[in-house]
């Protein structure tokens, strides 16, 4: 098995995505707001690249089960019902809504792998539950973190490391490592161990602490705090076991 | 003072690069062939990003001084007198020639950062004298690694931390890192104490490897073997002490 891994998205080659496993990270905040949503009885999660698109979106949809959500420069999009912060996204907000969200470097980074054969999303928050999805169809898969504003990210890099470092140990060897996944490993194994730790010292936690957003911080660091599995089907993100139940065939058994 | 690092070139908005100092990386083998070559008495190197360019480039010089070098997939390209092997360019072959060069990767690193106000190119040979050129001029600076067919390079980016942690070291504090690189500094400190390891675990290494080039990797890891500066000027490569005799100005004092 071989695991590749790309920092940013702009650094993949769309086309080598096809028939991939892929497994998209944002921790700061996207991967993590998208899972607590869906963890929370949100019916879906529609990613959009544009703020004109996920309006568009949403007009298309009744107006009483969505919710428009995202953020640009870490902030809530105005006119938007939420923000990029994933304590926002609170049961009593979104059960039963169909969220549109938008958001400056996560949605980018699932346009990049839409041509992928299965796309999960990972964040500290559901990092086992991804590793136990990719234990049960052991072929190479390919992580892409996010990066904010289309340069590296530390917590990203420090969450994949997180998550190599488990299938590598459970694989017990045998597992070929990219340049990129070999350094994501070697950075959770440097760095890694406190995630909250990561997220202060990165420039993004930075930012996001300058802002107010502290919580979201200590949140985003608790590691399967939110043991769900979001895949990316048919354009849209639903949580495993409700897209297990609406679709058939995308999640084949592991070959 | 700031250092910002870019793990591969596609990652750089090039207008930023305006005004700024820049270093660009690439050990295994841009930047330690081209460090070689002028340190041997080339009189000065004409990157090309594309064949078709350097062959042209080629034609409107007096074809007694110039030699056509470069590679495609690391391997020479054909007709052209000089692949990418840093031992190909020997005292004997290069002294007193201009050679025009076109690799995969880092001749498209150093196109991404012609509007820095100023270029050094930087491997593992050279690492002091960068090292030293950036302690004359304190000031914020960028770091472009090369990379591999747009990926992750790990041995461009440990070099990258060997340079950082010299420069936060001789500074005492006070140098702030960007996530990218913070991620390389730790890549040294944790991978990079012999180069020549890293180089052997790097998928570009391993490639090498298996294509015969062992010599050069033993070669691209010796640190500081070859003390001169190759400074990018008017879209040209020079030594430093070249380009001072032959420019004014774009040298100037520290600010």
């Amino acid at each position: 098995m071989r695991i590749d891994l790309f920092f940013t998205p702009q650094d993949v080659d769309e086309m080598t995505m096809r028939e991939r496993t892929a497994v998209v990270i944002d921790v700061l905040r996207a991967s993590s707001s998208i899972t607590t949503a869906l963890a929370n009885g949100a019916r879906e999660v529609i990613p959009a690249a544009t703020v004109e698109g996920a309006v568009k979106i949403a007009a298309n949809l009744s107006a009483d089960i969505v919710l428009l959500a995202g953020e640009r420069n870490a902030k809530i999009i105005p006119g938007f019902q939420l923000g990029n912060s994933p304590l926002e996204y609170t049961e009593e907000k979104v059960r039963g809504k169909v969220i549109v969200f938008s958001s400056t470097n996560g949605a980018r980074a699932l346009a990049t792998a839409r041509m992928a054969r299965e796309l999960a999303v990972c964040s500290f928050l559901n990092i086992a539950a991804v590793r136990q999805f990719l234990a049960e169809r052991p072929r190479d898969f390919t992580i892409i973190c996010s990066g904010t504003n289309g340069g590296f990210s530390l917590e990203d890099a420090v969450c994949a490391g997180m998550l190599i470092d488990a299938v590598v140990t459970a694989d017990g060897g045998g597992v070929q490592l990219s340049d990129g996944a070999l350094a994501a490993r070697t950075l959770y194994t440097s760095l890694g161990k406190k995630p909250d730790h990561v997220l202060r010292l990165s420039e993004h936690g930075r930012l996001l602490i300058d802002l107010g957003f502290n919580d979201d911080l200590a949140y985003c660091a608790s590691v399967n705090s939110v043991p769900v599995l979001p895949l990316f089907i048919d354009n849209v993100l639903k949580l495993r076991r409700d897209a297990e139940r609406t679709t058939t065939g995308a999640l084949g058994a592991p070959n």
